[in-house]
């Protein structure tokens, strides 16, 4: 009965106590200040747009001491980092750039709303990557490639005379965490972007950005000379279509002085590019990084290329690229997907990282959930950022971390880069799930700074979110810091692979086999299930991808015995009674990883409801009612799976976990319209 | 691993020792008898097509000593009842009936299917009720009201002259559990039955029947005289009506000299009947009595009747027919049903019964699943039937048990009866369901004698019908004991009722609110939930439904405290906080139960997988299959019922409990088309 009135008094409080919040604040969320300390408590010198905005920051919202915003000169070695010194009664920011302080003072917001000390401060920052990017796989219709939260925040129709608040919303959120660099528009890039009219309103983008320090990149076709001037062909060694980009990149510059350059995905899935001439990759980012070189502009050349050959899908990208070591341009930057498929729930790292010796490398990550549950789901990916920058590839011996390699610390190339594709569209909550904030959030504090923990960012994000109350906290970052896990455990355990539905890749089909298409569609081809086993032969009797790695890694993965289990399906057809190390057997083991991921996602609504006094009632059932479907899901696929298996493995599922509640045959008619997405 | 190759070898072994099955031979089943005794073995006098079916049976399937078949007229007083006494070398059948004979070999039969002991036997068995009746709600289209096995069993179309192969297997059935009556057609009834062509296809239905010791009988429409021939009218008072009735008797009986009698549904949403003309149901029922008088039939007249008045729907069947007391002839029977509402997953018994002083009473009970999942729900409705004749009306003190009422021991009628409405269609299992196979022979079982047990009449059914290897019939079982109350726990614990979807009673509705229909086919009118607490009132504060009870009933069932739990919302509105006696509060209480439901169904999945080496492959997945539906509709019920309710009790559902993975508006959403089940 004390229960039940405590309960009662919560219900009835909730409407008083708690406003109703949209989560369009994101992060910088500060629901108890009304106003930040009086102008005259902040020093500084010299005007500029920039320390405009640290001002307006610290006016709103900063309610500690004053602060003084120093630009200094003998900073420059920390880029554009920063350095915070404090005492009770003053804090100083310094930086070399202004960009510096405004970072600076986002830094002490943060101290501010995880309730941290601010007195006593000693800090000294330095981003770990020079160019920290998000890609916006945005079309100029309006549509997102593979985005779950509403169309695209540009407004292409409206530019370059209408102008969204959001604009300047997104500039400042991603300033807030250190994001200095953004590609508007889609990888598969229309021709029409370059148009002079396209531009004009990409510089209105450009003006409002550049205050908060971030540099406008477009992706570009690679036709883009036969299809908007007509020119005879896009060959890169045709002296009129080299004179093509010059022209354009002299345009482009005169329109938008700082712009950051290219981000091109050429001769991969039907997009042109200079293999279309009988030209190399480096032939034709050469050309394009000759055009931008003398405005100090950047080519970040995708490695994403797979040919409709008999190879593994996994190697290609180190077939096509090794060879090209060396050959590419000083500002030119290869760009390699965190593995060598595409963006699973969890690959091995792309070979490819380590093995340019002479050509700077980037990683492009993914923070929109193509293959993790889309906005559906909640799935926390800083682990797994940290999981491929954590990587020993061995290439400079032990220690070779693809962080390591792509921030400069063992390749001393002319700058450091990071990408990933955004999540944001033009939901109110910018993400679809509230939690998917958490993704744009943990690149840009990765980006900023790769040695920070998971448990530390989730920590941070929570605070600043939501509440410093550890009875939230706590639970909220056990469900955040288990949560991708969950998802690889319920989609796509032990290595397992691209068994996703066609086309939107949200569902399973396992049983996916498109005949007269390429066999590396389908999931069949991913995870040879037959009566024997399962799992994708990578070692030297199969497709010799092992090989791609460097010593010891490639001994390794080519033993099944000292295979990570977490991959063993990646490298490996294993037989179904193949005994892992906790004694069970394979398909054992199989049903009881989706058996976990099941139990997990439950039990994260349990503890979420748990959590209803903690948060407004607004995001409390956006995010209960999506766990619902991440539970609905996280069963469907279990059952998906496991049936479709056990076909081949011809074995009961171990009979003390939760069983089956759909029909094989009735999971196969399924077919969903995912256009509602966009 | 030895559990894996015990696994494998058990998969090859499967199609080689099991045969498939399905489930036509319900529980007359005998997979490893080629051939019964020899017909020398057989003793018996006379010539009798009931003898020969007796000696039919046995040559085809009895396995033990020499049997006599003895009609013997000392044993008047058993009814149809028999005796069996055995030696070694000999089996005695005696019964004053030859159908008593066929009984005894049924009853051998069954010792033989269940390894029962056959030697040194000395039974004596008279059965509990005169007429055991199955009543079809068959339509001439073929469809079948309430049906979840197919279309009907009878092919109208193809009768009188085309014959199939099932009316036979179907009587067979029947006597083998000492079914002798059966209602050919819905009570919602067709005029059209006692047309000449109709009764000449019933002739060949009774006459196939005959044998097998079943009795034909006949919904009629109380407006025949006037649809049919055209009458100014159909009041039982006109002589012309009268003598159309008696004409129409002796028709039947010139066609059927052995035929039952006639059940009516008449003054029932929207049927015809005598208040149609001012007349009383003693009106009508004798009319027709008088009509069937002198051929030895019965009126069989229901009860089941509530008018669209203000009065509590559970109160109208008693307030009808009280007064009528006394005034009906003695070749009427009231037919009852079970509870005062219709045939829910649990309702306080009806108290009419014993209320009729006068006036001979019968139970109809339902076997087809209309408010119990259909054939896609497991639920043996043996504990229901058990738990409803087990009642105590204390209508003449106490021990006046609803089955001491009804077959004789208190009242002495002319007659006893009782009734079920079945869940037989075309289906080649005949019900749907497999299981569903259990609640046609637990009725059965039950009308030759109410003292038997559930778990008896479980363990019997059990071994006949699938093996009687005790590490299957155990575990099963114990599904079947727990079935029915964890359908209850799911649907509609409590005492809670009728809050079914509309029209098709499948899915959960507890929000339907029809405005402008009658308040008592709305679910908010049964469950009466609001901010204070949740159950219908039908104390003296209320409909005083209560006082219909005998004493000490009206004060018990009047009393929250002495009140069942099981049924204290369907008596009392009882406040969200008030304390169970288990010390849960009513809203965790409800919560607890509906999860338990969940649970067990769950269980039931675990048990039944675990089952399969037992099992015939077409068997196991059939109800593997349903089972998996019934864990789905039962999330369904439990999400739709918990998140309505809460709305009122405004209190968080109990954190340690499986959460909602449905939105209540979501499911406000779904219409079921239910027309695929005829």
């Amino acid at each position: 009965m004390q229960n039940f009135k405590a309960y009662v008094l919560i219900f009835l409080l909730i409407p008083f106590s708690m406003f109703a919040e949209d989560g369009s604040q994101l992060w910088l969320r500060f629901p108890n200040v009304k106003n930040g300390i009086s102008a005259d408590k902040i020093i500084s010198k010299g005007n500029n747009p920039t320390i405009e905005i640290a001002k307006n920051e610290l006016t709103n919202f900063w309610q500690g001491q004053t602060v003084e915003l120093r630009t200094d000169k003998a900073l420059k070695n920390q880029k554009d980092g920063y350095t915070i010194k404090s005492s009770s009664d003053k804090i100083t920011i310094s930086s070399s750039k202004e960009i510096g302080l405004l970072y600076g003072v986002y830094h002490i917001l943060r101290l501010q709303q995880t309730k941290s000390n601010i007195n006593n401060l000693n800090i000294t920052e330095k981003p770990s990557y020079d160019v920290r990017i998000l890609n916006h796989w945005d079309n100029l219709d309006g549509t997102i490639e593979r985005g779950y939260a509403g169309y695209s925040l540009w407004k292409w129709e409206d530019l370059p005379n209408k102008i969204s608040p959001r604009y300047k919303e997104y500039a400042r959120a991603n300033a807030s965490i250190g994001i200095n660099s953004v590609v508007l528009n889609n990888v598969n890039a229309s021709p029409n972007i370059l148009r002079k009219d396209y531009l004009d309103k990409v510089k209105v983008l450009a003006d409002i950005f550049r205050p908060y320090g971030i540099k406008v990149y477009l992706s570009v076709n690679f036709a883009s000379p036969k299809v908007l001037s007509g020119l005879e062909n896009s060959d890169p060694l045709n002296k009129n279509v080299q004179k093509w980009w010059k022209d354009k990149a002299s345009e482009i510059y005169q329109t938008i002085p700082d712009f950051g350059g290219f981000l091109v995905k050429a001769n991969s899935e039907g997009q042109p590019g200079p293999q279309d001439y009988g030209r190399t990759h480096a032939d034709g980012a050469n050309m394009m990084a000759d055009a931008l070189k003398p405005y100090g502009g950047n080519i970040m050349w995708r490695a994403f290329v797979y040919s409709p050959s008999k190879e593994d899908r996994a190697k290609q990208a180190y077939l096509e690229f090794v060879p090209l070591d060396g050959k590419f341009r000083d500002n030119v930057i290869v760009q390699i997907k965190n593995g060598p498929i595409d963006f699973q729930p969890r690959e091995a790292f792309n070979p490819l990282f380590g093995a340019l010796k002479k050509t700077p490398e980037m990683v492009e990550f993914q923070i929109t959930q193509e293959y993790l549950g889309f906005s559906n789901h909640l799935a926390f990916l800083a682990p797994l950022f940290k999981e491929v920058l954590d990587s020993d590839t061995y290439s400079d011996g032990k220690g070779s971390t693809i962080a390591k390699l792509t921030d400069g610390t063992l390749r001393k190339n002319k700058f450091t880069a990071i990408s990933a594709v955004a999540n944001i569209g033009e939901d109110k909550n910018w993400t679809g799930h509230h939690f998917a904030q958490a993704n744009w959030y943990a690149f840009g504090r990765l980006a900023w700074n790769h040695s920070l923990s998971s448990e530390q960012i989730a920590d941070e994000w929570i605070k600043m979110t939501f509440t410093d109350n550890q009875d939230f906290v706590k639970p909220v970052k056990d469900i955040m810091l288990t949560s991708r896990e969950s998802v690889v455990d319920y989609m796509m355990p032990l290595g397992l692979h691209h068994i996703f539905a066609s086309g939107h890749h949200y569902g399973p089909e396992p049983w996916g086999d498109y005949k007269g298409g390429r066999p590396d569609w389908s999931p069949v081809y991913y995870h040879q299930a037959n009566e024997k086993g399962i799992g994708f032969d990578r070692t030297k009797s199969g497709s010799n991808a092992v090989s791609q790695y460097f010593p010891p890694l490639d001994e390794l993965y080519g033993n099944i015995k000292t295979t990570p289990e977490n991959l063993i399906l990646w490298f490996h057809h294993v037989p179904w009674d193949y005994k892992m190390k906790d004694g069970k057997m394979l398909w054992e083991e199989l049903a009881y990883k989706y058996d976990s991921g099941v139990k997990n996602v439950r039990e994260y609504q349990k503890t979420w409801d748990k959590m209803q006094t903690y948060v407004d009632s607004e995001r409390f059932a956006h995010v209960q009612s999506r766990l619902k479907i991440q539970t609905k899901d996280a069963v469907w696929w279990k059952d998906a799976c496991l049936l479709y298996f056990q076909q081949f493995s011809k074995q009961p599922i171990p009979y003390d976990i939760e069983r089956p509640v759909h029909e094989l045959e009735d999971l196969k008619k399924i077919k969903l319209n995912m256009g509602h997405h966009n």
